[in-house]
């Protein structure tokens, strides 16, 4: 709770259709919401400029961007996102996590994947959390189209809220218990549209697209692009995002 | 395990004394040590300095400084080791947490917290443990000397090992299991001198004060000041680390 009874949250926002969708159900459920964002080496940035679209529509008291280089000159990567490997495109299923399973060791973990991404931007909401006074975090994470992200599960999001409750401040002098909101982690993604289109979210304000064109439009191929795609298609939805020349109707 | 079968490891360097003690004990262990410091916006650069000379004293195989503005200008503080508040001198029982309990509500945390200090830089050791290949962290906590901090227990590391090895692709595909090490965390702040000591830890190297001169001189009296030279007495030695005219010899 924050000064006279509000209810306050801090939620993660990367400017994607899931961030945005979680950020509308904060909204809807009642919470004042400070926005948070991380440029962490991305190679684009249209991620963040979506952010900061989705925040000022949907209300976010607060939008505020943490610098953290997680790139691999940072020390960190090697990860499609932050650095340069080819983005895969084009995949049969659409799915990161049903790539070839010749390689046995190493089948499921997309070239997206960015170490400890999630454990690193919820500990940094912690520690934001603690400072404006919430007690309520959320994370737009997904267990259905699982993308191959062991963060992204429901065993993660329970062990995350037991280590706050042990790590901070706030929680240990009692005043008050964190909760980790997952509201979308049992939803498909023409769920997560379906729950956005009925909140309210203008879904040609986020950006999904692995590698987009250089004025922004997506690319229509990436895993991103083909599960958000199919995500509208599914959902009966035509997505409203700017695409590089193809038709953006269920295909 | 690394190539060749080498132990790899990677160690949290402050350039303090617990975190120099640390890493001495984990290159005691037969670690080779990656050594992960944090540029998080605090108000003086003399502990990024001491953690440079340290990892290169004790033989880290590599010395990273990740960027992250934890500061009250990027969102977070208001800590005095971030920002413009006064560093507390001169208490009485040079422990920050047997300060004043007139009030209940907020008796233990002293003003030199950093909120979720500690679960944002393992998480990021996480993510470089991942990237180099390592799967053993060290960290220089300590619940004795426990200084009010929520996150220098031993219930917080083990919160936190559990959460490691549901968050990475590398536990979770079975490559490993991440061990958090925190080989100080029972011990008094004499036993981490002496430990050191014999495992020729040359603590003129190390920084530990909250509110150093211009030329980086301890000033003696803030808390880590106190506590450190109060150590040293105990443990029978001299404390090699420039003063401000003051001495150094054991009270």
């Amino acid at each position: 709770m924050g000064e006279g009874g509000e209810k306050l949250a801090v939620v993660l926002l990367s400017g994607g259709l899931d961030s945005a969708t979680t950020l509308a159900v904060a909204r809807h459920e009642g919470f004042t919401c400070h926005a948070l964002s991380f440029d962490y080496g991305q190679r684009h940035r249209f991620e963040l400029a979506a952010a900061g679209r989705v925040a000022a529509a949907l209300g976010a008291v607060r939008h505020r961007v943490v610098r953290i280089d997680l790139s691999a000159e940072g020390g960190f990567g090697r990860s499609a996102l932050t650095d340069a490997i080819e983005v895969p495109k084009d995949r049969i299923a659409a799915k990161p996590n049903r790539q070839s399973k010749t390689d046995n060791r190493e089948p499921q973990i997309p070239v997206t994947y960015v170490p400890a991404r999630n454990t690193i931007f919820l500990s940094i909401a912690l520690g934001y959390a603690e400072v404006v006074g919430a007690f309520d975090i959320f994370i737009g994470v997904n267990a259905v189209d699982y993308s191959g992200y062991p963060d992204c599960r429901p065993a993660f999001v329970d062990a995350f809220a037991a280590l706050a409750n042990l790590a901070t401040a706030a929680a240990v002098e009692g005043r008050g218990r964190f909760r980790i909101h997952a509201p979308l982690i049992h939803m498909t993604k023409d769920q997560i549209i379906r729950t956005g289109l009925a909140l309210g979210v203008d879904y040609a304000l986020t950006h999904s697209c692995y590698d987009p064109a250089a004025d922004g439009a997506a690319c229509g191929r990436c895993d991103a692009c083909r599960l958000r795609l199919r995500g509208f298609a599914e959902a009966g939805a035509t997505d409203p995002a700017k695409y590089q020349g193809i038709s953006t109707q269920p295909k």
